[in-house]
């Protein structure tokens, strides 16, 4: 199969062939979304910005340029973003009094505000978030969707009045991004990251680790405690019940929207073209009539009332009327296009009134009244989901392969293209040689189900102090 | 009346008040779009890309970066922007190879690509649209809203066969505008403007003017027919039937996103604050329990209730259940908001299982039945709509009155803050003669209606062309 034998290639050929992404942009590492991929980002973020907005966040929208002075306000922040920010310092044929950014993220663009908008403890919590692109000069490889110089995300940011409130945001903001993961049939690992791998400026980081079919994980998510680290640098104060001023508690999380619908064309799609999960298609359904000389008459008719009774249920159908095509070339088609439902209807459906409900998934076949039409395509809609979430379960299992020495870490890593399971003492050492060794790097322990090291550091043979995961990474 | 004395102190109130807009953000001419502001903006941009999905647009995503050679293609058009784009000279600490601007519309970072995807008659018409922030390094004062250096809007883009086809997409673009701007309530002229003022690249342009307090016009969207022009700057070319290549003729519009926030905030609302049309409101109802100790049980399960009723009609009904303000306080908060419709529920309203609505527009009460209540409330709506319309199309034709010479031209923009309605022999000398005796600057004339001048040219006396409205703009 493609998809695993040769990821790149397959890859880009969906990118190209389903519209999603245009990569010949004259720009490296920015790239064009076309209608049926942006289409598709559209519906994943009214699934999210639906959750946000029913746990109590608001939309904004802040500038996409950062002063200098701003952005150099945290130090380990500047520090680990220094060098991949975009500079403007020109506009016409003057230069800039003060050199301006691009946002590769907007702690510094919103904390300066936070600053100014929360006085006293009934300013908080304060939960904000805004899907935006956001800028980094990526200097490894530009792949596209995967790592761009531009990519699209939604990132909210939260201010709060203590630690433990920001301790229940970060396990509120997983949930979030656990119950869209789950609605797009996504698997991955949460782990939380290594010290030496966490977000520049925060306490610690938590990440969403999809699996790809090349070995190399997909982050799709991360949420951060920050703590007080930014309230210091910002000076976002708060006045508490009792008249003191204290600094506020922060977190951030980012939802990676072009990686999101990487993983999902990564996970999903097979050598036929995509997969999509019906709560994202652009097109749930397409009917597709069947036509004979004799009876095109009927048969155009019915397709048309076939298509009335499922667009009022209000699934997104399409009867596909083209006169140049096959129905074996618009099977081809929409089938590239990952529609999830095909509807056939031919001279014998039209006779009995029936339809022949094919899924893409796995291309079986259902008959079934036209009464019946709507309930089963919703019916269908669900079990297809069930089918993706499986499929990509077990192959995340699969792909994790447990290291108990350094050369099979080596190998499982290296040579196999998966993802170890290994034991680790927590040393920088220890985390340095496994580099080293497998070509990947430590991404982190889980957090959603507690892993007790059973042997020593696969390293230095000393005691382990956690089971974390090993990989190559986008 | 505030409002139409002091328009600016008046309009950064209600921007500061209601949440619209933070201009503080430490970049001029940048600010930070705040909830209820950035809520308006979906809803508008909600309704305005249903329509274009509606008419055979596709959305897409281009870059936000343009490099230098792309938008140098077209002369006229680098002309008229280049004084005005903010460059991106460096990465990290590397100087780039070339530079790049932020798009001031996005012509040149499509087109490139346009020339890619058209190869034949049938890849015709091609139709795209996207909602994005665009930069323009503006050296007049900024305004919030009015006159930003980041602003959001929404261009189209599209590409057909003939000048015929392109000048009926130049009449479709006019209508979808129309339908959305009257969806919005909104007042405006639709003119064609002067050569001298076509967008830079464009055959010719025409936009919408839309009154504004203080007498300056804001131009709240624009379509320009672009011929051939670019198409044969970045060679965009079909094969015909016949296996002839020829050049594609364009169009472009974009819609001021917001400039039609500031549009309805300047022409709606009032002295208390916001006025919204009800399609765009984010809250559409606001229920304020009024509670009396005794009844307080009663009357706010009977709020509960009527909610539930409200709720489940799909109106975006909120339930105002603060416990420290008074229920004066809270019609003040939300009047401020401008939601359209309150409800009150007091102890005879419970008693008679009636509810007390009260329209923002002009504060109107009338009570009705519960049973009645969502009918009441949606007609309230309509009328709403028809109040507001009407109120502002009045004012538009107060705002414009006829100059039949020179002084009273002067007096009417200069003095008295006006659309003069003018009769110009369109010769550049008397335009120019018309913005030194005016202040202001010939706008266009009208293409919705047919004004034939019955006068000679304002200024050199001899026979007009056309009947112009001149005026100053933001």
């Amino acid at each position: 199969m493609k998809k695993f034998e040769n990821f790149s290639e397959w890859f880009d050929e969906i990118l190209f062939n389903a519209d999603i992404l245009d990569n010949r942009y004259p720009v490296k590492g920015f790239a064009v979304y076309k209608a049926w991929g942006f289409k598709i980002i559209k519906n994943i973020v009214e699934i999210l910005e639906r959750k946000l907005d029913e746990t109590g966040h608001v939309p904004m929208l802040f500038p996409v340029v950062i002063p200098e002075d701003a952005f150099a306000k945290e130090s380990e922040h500047i520090k680990g973003f220094s060098s991949e920010v975009f500079w403007i310092t020109h506009a016409g044929d003057r230069e800039l009094d003060k050199r301006l950014l691009l946002r590769p993220t907007s702690e510094t663009a919103m904390y300066p505000m936070f600053a100014l908008w929360i006085r006293s403890h009934a300013d908080l919590p304060l939960k904000v978030y805004q899907s935006v692109a956001v800028y980094r000069y990526e200097t490894k490889a530009t792949r596209p969707l995967l790592r761009m110089r531009e990519f699209l995300w939604n990132e909210a940011h939260t201010a709060h009045r203590s630690w433990e409130e920001a301790e229940k945001q970060v396990m509120e903001a997983i949930e979030i991004y656990n119950y869209v993961f789950k609605r797009l049939g996504l698997s991955y690992l949460v782990l939380r990251r290594p010290d030496f791998d966490k977000f520049a400026g925060a306490v610690y980081s938590i990440a969403f680790d999809a699996w790809n079919p090349d070995g190399r994980v997909n982050q799709i998510g991360t949420v951060h405690n920050l703590g007080e680290n930014f309230a210091k640098a910002f000076e976002i104060t708060y006045e508490d019940v009792n008249g003191v001023h204290r600094n506020v508690f922060q977190t951030c999380y980012g939802f990676g929207l072009s990686r999101v619908i990487a993983a999902i064309i990564a996970q999903h799609s097979d050598d036929h073209g995509l997969i999509l999960p019906p709560d994202i298609a652009p097109i749930q359904v397409v009917i597709v009539p069947i036509l004979y000389k004799e009876t095109a008459g009927e048969v155009n008719a019915y397709a048309k009332e076939v298509y009335e009774v499922i667009k009022s249920s209000g699934i997104r159908v399409h009867l596909d009327e083209t006169e140049d095509k096959t129905p074996g070339e618009k099977f081809y088609y929409w089938e590239m296009f990952g529609v999830p439902v095909r509807v056939e209807v031919g001279p014998r459906d039209q006779r009995e009134r029936k339809v022949t409900l094919v899924r893409r998934v796995d291309l079986k076949r259902t008959v079934v009244s036209l009464e019946e039409a709507v309930t089963a395509i919703k019916s269908l809609f669900t079990e297809i989901m069930r089918i993706l979430e499986e499929r990509s379960n077990s192959t995340l299992k699969e792909f994790i392969v447990d290291a108990c020495d350094q050369s099979a870490l080596g190998e499982i890593v290296k040579l196999n293209r998966k993802i170890a399971r290994v034991c680790w003492c927590e040393s920088v050492e220890c985390a340095e040689k496994i580099r080293e060794v497998s070509g990947g790097e430590i991404r982190g322990y889980r957090v959603d189900v507690e892993e007790k090291p059973e042997k020593p550091c696969v390293i230095c043979g000393r005691e382990a102090k956690r089971v974390v995961y090993v990989a190559r990474a986008y």
